[in-house]
């Protein structure tokens, strides 16, 4: 049984300030928390109800695991309807960024994502297309919020998200640094080559001025109708599928 | 000033129930209200703060306006960080599809989207891609919803979202019916040629069995990764994406 304080510790762990402070963040979800017990990663503990008692054998023979009430895990939880099964993961220790790691491949670079579910989706995004690094500016939004870990759908367990100093990451590359830009070159006529940066700016500002000076071709999804603009998730989508549709075609 | 009832009155319209019983529905924020106002939507009423009054001169010339104060617009608001602009608008009564209007062109079809996050985003990517109409189901998330009309980010006055019977709609069109599945055509070596429907489906389960039926043509956005799924309204833009880039170009 979880005591009192056991529950505090845990729901403490929404709190960006807790998951810091322990080192320690929440995965949901039965897929999810499998998938990230057959990662990479440390898993701690996993809480279940009786409910997935059944489903549960094969993992629990793995970790450290614990049944618990759902009345209790709906105060872990962090999401509008509860999971039925709560993990705890510890925050990887990512040394410091190896530039050689990112060539012959395409990576992405975030300038300033604000919004927890655009950030989840970029993750499952790139998963999606295989694409596996995601460099991120030291203020875009923290990637153990539970609202991100749950719009990766799992993807967060297989795509390196590590946090940088843009200015000094992107003035020491020696890659192509393609920028999301209104005016550059039309994205269809791009020969992207076989390894590059793909950098994206803030939902509402785009990319920084001192980011901006580093990119060295900046490319524009055309625009067929009149919004002001694409959100970046997607926009980082049409960029994925078009470095990636030589390969798979 | 606004009464008690009037302030009621605006905050009900935060329900679909309401909505429905009055045929209006709040568009939030100048840019979006402004372009509101400049599209084939009726306007009923705006609603500013005095801080937003220098820029209302140009507008509330058009339209029926009103000064209130910030606490007032506060609960009138269904945002997390309330707008200082607020409209009521009301629901166009659509007439019945005519299919020849979709001749020529590219449609999108949505059978049974339940995110207003993902909804929003699909009209705005629609409209970003010149794309003009969305047909969805009639178990799609509505459209006059607060969240899904500030994910439109304005794009909602420019495209055009009608609800029908999937399956009576799609068994009576002569365009291409090109439906989103795990098993078709890869994208990239299709050719959607001129005209045709692109048919999404539902977050978790995909397109449903009738519509699935109905389908003409299979298509499937290729993984080069791990990801089970994509996001409905990333893969949405990806469709987008591919049958504008030779117009784009």
């Amino acid at each position: 049984m979880l005591s009192k304080s056991n529950i505090s510790f845990l729901q403490s762990l929404q709190q960006k300030k807790f998951r810091r402070e322990h080192g320690l963040f929440l995965v949901e979800g039965f897929k999810s928390v499998s998938e990230f017990v057959n990662s990479a990663y440390q898993v701690q503990a996993v809480y279940y109800t009786a409910a997935m008692a059944p489903k549960m054998l094969n993992l629990s023979q793995k970790i450290n695991s614990l049944e618990i009430s759902s009345a209790i895990i709906e105060k872990i939880s962090a999401l509008k309807t509860p999971a039925d099964v709560v993990a705890t993961v510890s925050i990887p220790q990512w040394p410091a960024l190896v530039h050689a790691t990112l060539n012959k491949k395409f990576s992405i670079v975030l300038d300033g994502i604000q919004d927890p579910g655009n950030m989840g989706t970029i993750i499952r995004t790139a998963d999606w297309f295989g694409i596996k690094n995601i460099i991120c500016s030291e203020d875009c939004v923290e990637v153990y919020n539970p609202k991100v870990v749950q719009a990766t759908m799992g993807s967060l367990s297989r795509v390196n998200v590590q946090y940088a100093n843009l200015q000094d990451m992107l003035s020491k590359t020696k890659l192509p640094v393609y920028g999301a830009l209104l005016d550059g070159e039309n994205i269809y006529n791009t020969n992207f080559g076989t390894e590059g940066l793909i950098v994206m700016g803030n939902e509402g500002n785009g990319l920084t001025e001192k980011v901006k000076a580093l990119v060295t071709k900046a490319i524009t999804i055309p625009r067929g109708g009149e919004a002001e603009s694409l959100n970046v998730a997607i926009a980082t989508a049409i960029f994925c599928s078009e470095i990636s549709r030589n390969n798979l075609k």
